[in-house]
């Protein structure tokens, strides 16, 4: 009697033919027993009906009703206006932590393994903040703007996974990576609250790496991390990147999870060109499945799937796009029934993982929510306005747009602080050198004396409506004291 | 008679002693005969006076006066306010094109070398924009933004910038690196103005290739990248993995160049446990050198200086940080010492550098600005306004948010047209899986036959005062049509 249902989503490609391995692969293991496959409709077929999502309402039903979605390779059509299925599914569900493995296993030649280097890390990469809302602005003929946003709350939803899935595997350190020595305030608020969850897991250290560094040390001596979690364009640079040390995204499992509804991938192409031939390689999709065996509490099936693969491949066994080429190459059904036929053996040249006697846990899920919830951190704080950042489409020089503007601060509480350019002061002080484009700053703060607190924000926009008598006004943003905490940056040269 | 000076900044830790023996080298290479060294003060001990700068204003000064500066590796003190030396040059002087190679070394071990992978490439990276600005705001208790701003002319002088370099060095394919699929209008724009710039270099063969994908390339089959040219962020993390390649950031070279000044560096620290003794590596400063002789035009003593580099690492010389450990260590006057007696020799094992019988052209810059240039690409498109996007502090729900804000909207041209938080949509419809934080962007468009054009900013100004009488509004969007397309992004599930 199944426990567990499963929303099954075959992909496109090669998809269908590694999905059916995979699934037999995983009956043999007693998978069947514990869990119900639930086909739902995704992917090229749903695109060329003009579904621009590529998943039918169907679909999205039905994997809500699951919690659980494992799907094989899936392509997004260029042209049309197809949205990747990838993107829309993480986004749709809130699975926040995209969570990847990286293992060198045996008989995968890749450049570390001949210089003897065994890699074995995880990361988890925050999937829905960062600039991946792709909220995007042309603010001036010349200049385009995207949003980075970070959240407290939705870097706390991260962290607490990553330490907590360390937790379970027993990792004994953590890295944060991050570009918090530029991006002080949305970095350095990843970082601070990875410090701040860090404590309520004593038993793990945990450490920083600016993210330019991390990559030099990861190609250089990627056996120095355990764990390692990051914003999302970041994290989705260093997976790719780590996927190349244990050799290609052919190898290397993917999750996406949220708090209702995770996802298991494979993360490579569709492999057109050898699509129906039977011969595409089922590792990267097996190993997503070994995550999602763990993730339902399948424990024991998912060690002993896991010690047959690496027994496997370490006999030699290979599809066509890797391994040892003077051993024969199996196509997909004949690779899976190599594993099938080493279930309950183990590996000899790599360390096998422990099999327990049965699984303690079962798996649960949080009830449905009735409408979307609101995740807050920080409530109740104290804040101030003392100003606002008016952004002006213009190609005036700096000097002649300071006069237009402390005209107009002239009957305010405000004065004219800043004019920026790209992030450059360039007033009241600036250099010669600095070339600018036709999108200003110009920031206006407290006179001396006014004290921050005397009025809310409604003369900032008497102020915006004044500029915006002669200039363009592209954006504002209002500055405030965060219990009396400046809640903005300064300019470079301010 | 010298034709170029140049500011000279040792730097701090080992930097004196490698860039004194760098200094040696070039002299014993004839370099002094057409160049004088202007002594300036940067780093440690400026920053030590309260300076956050780093350098002095008679360093500023002189720099400008030459137009060149060459420094060595310097730290940035933590506390106290001081700034990166290296940000606050580039961003001063603009610097727009960070230029590096990256090139196996004989007699340099890396995980690459010995899996006979000979890397041979370039980045540029862009230097002034993307998220570097430093642009950032707290909008909610909650929620931290990051501009990131991507301009054309911005993009222009760096695409320009590579394809001239790609023709000096004779390459015979560019590619740009971007993250367009998720950045579609800043990404987007870098990457057309890419496209465009390469019309100009018909013989220079252009290709494109997504940030991630890119790295794990990089890291599986680094010697197909001739060039790569990318954004700030990106190339930054992409430069600093591709200097792991090569041995790290001690045989990795770097420039920052600029229409007026330009910047030849160290990019590795200043190695304070070894400083003073004299055993430092000046290879990575040695490096950076030549790609200033090239810049100055002297390429005969640049190529001369190579081959006695190459002759000398290729004969198992090295300093205390790399090399054969059963052949001696030397100091690093010794290190240099051997490679003045290789001048005049060339390489054996790896191909030699062609040296021209002399230097055919001279090195001529710009007259000093008068002021602040405006660099321009789009000039005088139409626009119309036709919305905006208005940025709420709140942590209501989306359904009561959009009675409020429906009710705002009544006496105006707008209506209420989507609900964001995160870039996800919420309102009119949206999942309840979607978990939201405490900032929503409410957009408002063009109520049905309300014609674009027929008004200005001045009804988005008056309906962002509505708002802000009963909710506070930490940021607002002018949404606007450019020639008739749409000049902002649609929403996840839009």
């Amino acid at each position: 009697m199944p426990q567990v249902s499963i929303a099954l989503a075959p992909g496109d490609g090669i998809g269908p033919e590694i999905m059916n391995a995979t699934l037999d692969l995983m009956k043999a293991a007693g998978v069947h027993d514990h869990v119900e496959f639930v086909p739902v409709e995704m992917g090229a077929a749903v695109f060329a009906k003009g579904n621009t999502r590529g998943m039918t309402a169907e679909a999205i039903s039905k994997t809500e009703d699951c919690g659980i979605l494992f799907k094989g390779p899936m392509g997004t059509p260029s042209g049309g206006g197809g949205k990747s299925i990838n993107v829309t599914a993480r986004k749709l569900w809130n699975a926040y932590a995209n969570f990847r493995t990286f293992k060198t296993l045996p008989g995968v030649e890749t450049v570390y393994s001949k210089a003897g280097i065994h890699v074995d890390f995880s990361i988890v990469r925050e999937n829905i903040e960062d600039t991946y809302g792709g909220v995007e602005h042309r603010l001036s003929n010349d200049t385009i703007q995207c949003k980075r946003l970070i959240s407290a709350p939705g870097c706390d939803e991260v962290h607490r996974f990553a330490f907590q899935t360390a937790r379970i595997m027993g990792l004994k350190k953590v890295h944060c990576g991050h570009k918090a020595n530029i991006m002080k305030m949305t970095d350095g608020l990843f970082l601070e609250r990875f410090k701040t969850a860090g404590k309520d897991f004593p038993e793990i250290e945990t450490g920083d790496v600016i993210v330019d560094a991390l990559c030099l040390n990861l190609v250089v001596k990627p056996q120095q991390y355990q764990m390692i979690v990051l914003p999302n364009l970041q994290g989705d640079i260093v997976s790719d990147l780590c996927a190349g040390l244990v050799g290609g995204l052919g190898f290397a499992p993917s999750a996406n999870i949220g708090n209702h509804i995770s996802i298991f991938e494979a993360v490579h192409g569709t492999a057109p060109d050898i699509a129906g031939k039977g011969i595409g390689n089922p590792t990267s999709l097996i190993l997503s499945g070994l995550m999602m065996l763990r993730h339902i509490c399948l424990v024991k099936e998912a060690a002993n799937l896991e010690n047959a693969l690496l027994a496997t491949l370490e006999s030699g066994a290979h599809t066509g796009d890797f391994g040892d080429k003077s051993k024969p190459t199996l196509n997909t059904q004949q690779f899976v029934d190599a594993i099938k036929s080493n279930l309950g053996n183990k590996p000899k040249t790599v360390p096998a993982v422990p099999v327990p006697a049965g699984n303690t846990q079962t798996f649960t899920r949080p009830p449905r929510p009735n409408g979307q919830q609101v995740i807050r951190t920080f409530k109740n704080l104290v804040t101030h306005v003392v100003g606002c950042d008016i952004y002006l489409d213009s190609p005036l020089a700096p000097i002649s747009l300071a006069e237009e503007m402390n005209r107009c601060a002239e009957d305010t509480p405000f004065r004219l602080t800043l004019i920026s350019n790209r992030g450059t002061q360039v007033w009241p002080t600036g250099s010669v050198y600095t070339e600018c484009v036709d999108y200003y700053r110009v920031r206006f703060e407290l006179k001396d004396g006014v004290v921050a607190g005397s009025f809310g924000q409604s003369r900032c926009v008497s102020l915006m409506d004044k500029i915006a008598e002669k200039f363009t006004v592209c954006s504002y943003e209002l500055l405030r004291t965060f219990e009396g905490v400046k809640g903005y940056s300064m300019a470079q040269g301010q």
